[in-house]
Formats: structure tokens, C-alpha cells, sequence
């Protein structure tokens, strides 16, 4: 099943979107954005779509229509954006609801949203990405089904409050993992150390827990309940009482765990 | 330079260790264990080396002891051990002090500390694995580094201070990103929803993060400072308190860095 597709927004998911549909044998009519520049940066990564600053599409082919804006512009543009008959409109975010697309001129509503961080330029390999789905028009379900199978195998029919939970689950998997980093990163300058050295500790580490899962993969001085240790480190960490805090919280919940 | 070694301790440590060694041309003379079964089971990874369950190392042919045992066993074994004249004592743990090692009956003491985590019978490349080495004699010193440097080319000179500054900077790299994968797992299986959803997005965070520095490869609501979704985040975790408070305090971390 082909889909006629048009594409609002010009941001890195409609990047990395645009040409995956497009190899996947969909057509990309037009690419929608405030600036016709950005439009243009995306209808130029794909055979043909037609670049619009305008919000008018009564008179396009595309069958379906993806919102790929920021959460905060989704609810404007799918008030606003006039579709022709018997349209889907489908945003792609983790966190918003399905109801906030209620007051647009689309038949049906739906989300395909891909769990996973793009970056322009960046290249990543679409048929490893989830697509999370949803839409409370069976019809609807099984068409965004079909569309997200032709990109990915990893397609998953998710309820909103199960989305939630998916979407916090990945803040603490992907933003606080990175932010743990983060913080390494700047314990080592500050000591003039090389954080080249722990590179190869944190992919061991990473690579097992997802290979044994994190419960079996956990070392260090927190789950050994190593307290003369956990003091020593405390006190390193004076020198910054937030960081002392977050260090002596996650260890009391490893050894809680 | 070619090195006799005896290996203390017959752990994670000694099982990787005492095969990267003998594969780096040093001879293994003895593997001490309280339990002789444990020695032969690393005895038995080497050409010829003697198990052994008592500390009279007075007749060993070994220049280099290598204690691999578990911090709090460091410093009875450090005290018993009779050594030859001339010995050089080493321990691998990342948290304890050189002092530790100074009521020892070895000529000289030093530490090679080698920043990874091992699990027997997972295999480690020995070769990316970096050594810290410590040593208060120069002689010593320059040993340990010839020693580190041919098992692999990431041999870095740390003293104490900064030792413990690498180790904190691991548990947070590594313990931490480990339990944070923990939590996200939790809230799936909570929930009911497939962890494996969630992996590829992990990889790819990490390995931006790696890449390019924690600090710009940062995404999600706190960086965005999003604080209705931070918000509806803290309410979903209200079930569990400490959970709650580790979402609030990270992010609120990731709002002032």
C-alpha cells in the first residue's frame, strides 16, 4: 500500500522522515513551512514535493498529512492547516495527546511517533527505529500500521497512557544516562583528567546492561553497599551540594533496588 | 621487558588478567587463593603456573605480586604475605590508597589499576582496557608502565587524588547510566510494555554522547526547559517517592548546567 504523504514542518524528524518514506515507495506531495527556505532544505532531500509557506492544501493529492512541528506548534498548525476530504492528520510526538488535533479539518487523527533522537545530518538507520502508534479509528490504525511497516519492523499500537510511561521511560534511558555523562565528564576537567579514559568503562558497562539487563549488570560501591566508599565520595562531591545529593539519592536507590 | 609474576586473588580481575600476561610474554609463576579449586581455576587458564593456598611466597621466582582481591581483603593479605627480596607489591583496586600496602613486607608497592569491569567468562578486550599506575619510587614507577604498556597502549600515571576523581566520575558514567537504564526498564515492565522498544533509542543517545560530549548531544524536556511535560512526568511517578525525587533533582541538574 502506497500513501500519498504531505509533510508539515522542516525540522530534523521531517529530515530524516521525508526521504525514508520516499525510499520506502510513498510519494512526498509537499513539504509545509513558515519559512519557504526550511521547506525547500526538506523538498530538496526528496523527488518532488512541492515546498508551501501556505497552510492551504484543499487541493492536494497527499492522503495523509504528518505534523512534525514542536509540541508547542502542533495544536496551532492542526487548527489552522485546511485539508481536503477524507484526510489523516497524524502529529509525532512522544507527549501529546491524540484529543489535541480534535479541532482540525482532518476525518481522521492518528500518531506516528518515532522513539528514537534525530539530529540533521546525522544519519540514522530508519529501519531500526520503533514507530509508536495510535488513532482511535480502526481504519486509521491499520493504514498508519501499514505505512510505519514499510519503514520499520519495529512497529508497536500504543494507547496515550501507555505513551507516557514509554516517554519517561526514555527520559531516564536517553536524557538522564546522558546527563550521568555529563556529569563524568565534568568531574574529569575539573581534575585536569582525560575523559578518554573512561570511555571504554561506560561502553562495557552500557553494552552489558543491555545485554543482561541493568538489574544483573549493576557493579560499584552503592550495590556492594560500600559505605566507606559512599562517605569518601560524598565528601569529594562537597564542592557542590546538588551533586552530592544526586550522587547520595540514586546510590540509596541502587541499594534500596 | 619481561616480567615473573605472581597473581594474589582469583576473581574477575585475576581471570582476565593472568591470560593477558602470559599472552604479553610474562610468566606467571603462582596464583594464590584461599580455596586452592579457585587458584587451579585460574592456574588452569596459563602454561604452568603454581596454585597455591598459603602466603610463603619467600621461595617464588616472581618479581611482581599482583594482589586482584576485593577491597576490604587488600590489606589483611598485604600484611601476611611473605615475600622475596626485592618484590614489588601491587594492588588493582581503584579506591584504596598506596599507604595501604606499607606494613607489607615488599621492597616496594605500587598500584595498576585497570579502568573496566569484568565479568568471568565475558570477554574483554585487554587491549582497550586502560591502566592507571601509581608508584611513590620512580624505579617502581617505570616498571608498572612498561608492564601496563604491554598489555595495552592506554597507560596513564594517576596519583591518589585523582584516582579517586576518576572513580567517582565511573560510578556516575557507569554505575549510574546503569541504574538509570534500570529505572526505565521499571517503568516499562510497570506498565506492561516491551523494554525492547526503548534500546534503540538508548544506543543512539549514547553514542552521540560519546561522540559529541553529553553537554550538546542533551535532549528532552529539562534541556527544553518543557515544564508542563516535567510536570506531568513528576505526577506519573508519584507512586514511588524516591523515583519522583531523582526525576525532579536530575532534571532540575540539567536546567542549571
Amino acid at each position: 500500500m502506497k500513501f500519498k504523504i504531505a509533510i508539515l514542518g522542516a525540522g530534523n524528524v521531517a529530515w530524516h522522515l521525508a526521504p525514508a518514506l520516499e525510499d520506502a515507495g510513498h510519494e512526498i506531495t509537499e513539504v509545509y513551512a513558515r519559512d519557504i527556505q526550511n521547506a525547500i532544505g526538506i523538498t530538496e532531500r526528496v523527488y518532488s514535493a512541492e515546498p508551501k509557506d501556505d497552510l492551504d492544501f484543499s487541493e492536494s493529492r497527499a492522503k495523509i498529512f504528518i505534523l512534525t512541528v514542536k509540541d508547542s506548534a502542533i495544536s496551532e498548525l492542526a487548527d489552522q492547516v485546511i485539508l481536503p476530504e477524507d484526510s489523516i492528520l497524524v502529529h509525532t510526538s512522544g507527549t501529546m495527546s491524540l484529543e489535541i488535533l480534535g479541532y482540525s479539518s482532518a476525518s481522521y487523527t492518528g500518531i506516528l511517533y518515532p522513539l528514537q533522537s534525530f539530529t540533521k545530518g546525522k544519519k540514522v538507520e530508519m529501519d531500526e527505529v520503533p514507530f509508536l502508534i495510535e488513532s482511535e479509528d480502526e481504519g486509521t490504525l491499520q493504514k498508519l500500521k501499514k505505512l510505519a511497516k514499510t519503514i520499520s519492523p519495529l512497529v508497536y499500537q500504543v494507547r496515550s497512557r501507555d505513551r507516557k510511561a514509554v516517554h519517561v521511560a526514555a527520559v531516564f534511558g536517553s536524557n538522564f544516562t546522558n546527563h550521568m555523562i555529563r556529569i563524568a565528564e565534568e568531574i574529569m576537567q575539573r581534575q585536569g583528567l582525560d575523559f578518554e579514559m573512561l570511555k571504554p568503562l561506560i561502553i562495557e558497562t552500557l553494552s552489558k546492561s543491555l545485554q543482561i539487563g541493568a538489574k544483573k549488570a549493576q557493579t560499584g560501591p552503592a550495590i556492594r553497599e560500600d559505605y566507606e566508599t559512599l562517605d569518601e565520595h560524598h565528601r569529594f562531591l562537597a564542592y557542590n551540594e546538588q551533586l552530592a545529593e544526586i550522587y547520595r539519592l540514586i546510590s540509596q536507590d541502587i541499594i534500596d533496588s
